[in-house]
């Protein structure tokens, strides 16, 4: 009994609901600790459930398909996919917690500056996450490597954002606790962007065939 | 077609394998930052090629048993979850030579201060990877379950050597940039405590059914 068409997109719908999801709780929790707003990083915290809902259906419904479909090939890599994809996008939802948390603490505390450099990371990194899922749901190689490409300029705003804040702690040792976790949330969007970049690897390999998880970058454009 | 025994403790073995070289990976790398040993930190950024074959070997085994064998039940959760394990236990040795990087750096520069915490951590997490993988393998709820109750230990032991860490920089600001490095071992160390909690929720899920990955401590023990 093979998998029908309908079936695959029915996890493809769920997959793209949960992303939308985890992509919310990103905004969310960067616009709480830029707006200072500490009611959005309550909800964040408390809408991580509706995304963990998500992860343990997909998971049941991808063991489903395997037992009773007993797909091959193509569906077969697609649905193991799907569970690697699943977990990768509930960890995301769990970094933007944590910069909620970090949100409510940081709120808290006088401003140490206007963010400028974390909104773009947030932004680069959300872009990531969408189109790295969506890569998935179309199988499209060049958009996968496209998010690959993109987790560079993530990295090197965090080294900005981070040589900031140690200047900025150096200068003046009052701020060593705000800019420790103004770090943090810097790294955690790094940590997303880390995520996506995994995701898109994963559906390279799933398109192609080919070991692209381990490969360095210029591997991969060959 | 059933999976045949012998194919799953080979599967196993080969789980078994990979973990043991993730574990020397995190030993190695705090063993090169507290004996300031950079040759080791190389080595450990070298041989995570290793730990990235096996992981490819493993996924490639999973997907080959699921696709010729068609397992069902018990068989066939164990198989997504070896699948799900090989991408964390990989994860785990890139958070090593995270730490073997940043050894490389603190090694450049004067010890900031003995380190006592990292070691202890180091050791609680490297337990609770080798913990998690014995419980899978050996479907072992109650070390699954101790593994996870582990983990507050660990992050336990992060906050007090960032809230140090804190305060040597409030202290002395010339101690920045070496604080905030050692910092991130913390935090490297703390997130290997996370993928071994994660693995061990994986197992509980797998041998119970129950969803557990969702649930608070509290839930857990009931």
């Amino acid at each position: 009994m093979p998998v029908r068409m309908e079936e695959l997109e029915n996890l493809k719908e769920m997959l793209l609901k949960m992303a939308s999801h985890v992509e919310r709780s990103i905004k969310d929790s960067v616009r709480a600790l830029t707006e200072r707003d500490s009611d959005l990083a309550e909800k964040v915290i408390r809408d991580d459930r509706i995304v963990n809902t998500y992860d343990v259906k997909i998971d049941e419904e991808c063991v489903r398909l395997l037992a009773l479909k007993q797909p091959m090939g193509k569906d077969l890599r697609f649905i193991t996919t799907a569970m690697k994809i699943t977990t990768d996008l509930e960890r995301i939802a769990d970094n933007a917690v944590n910069i909620a948390e970090r949100a409510l603490e940081l709120n808290e505390e006088p401003l140490l500056k206007p963010y400028i450099d974390i909104p773009r990371m947030r932004e680069v990194a959300q872009g990531m996450v969408r189109d790295s899922i969506d890569a998935f749901v179309n199988e499209d190689k060049r958009l996968a490597m496209d998010v690959i490409m993109r987790d560079d300029e993530v990295d090197d705003l965090n080294e900005m954002v981070l040589k900031e804040l140690m200047f900025i702690m150096t200068q003046d040792p009052s701020t060593v606790s705000r800019a420790m976790k103004i770090s943090y949330v810097s790294k955690y969007l790094e940590r997303i962007a880390d995520h996506a970049t995994n995701i898109a690897e994963m559906v390279i390999y799933m398109v192609e065939g080919r070991i692209i998880r381990h490969m360095v970058p210029n591997e991969i454009t060959q």
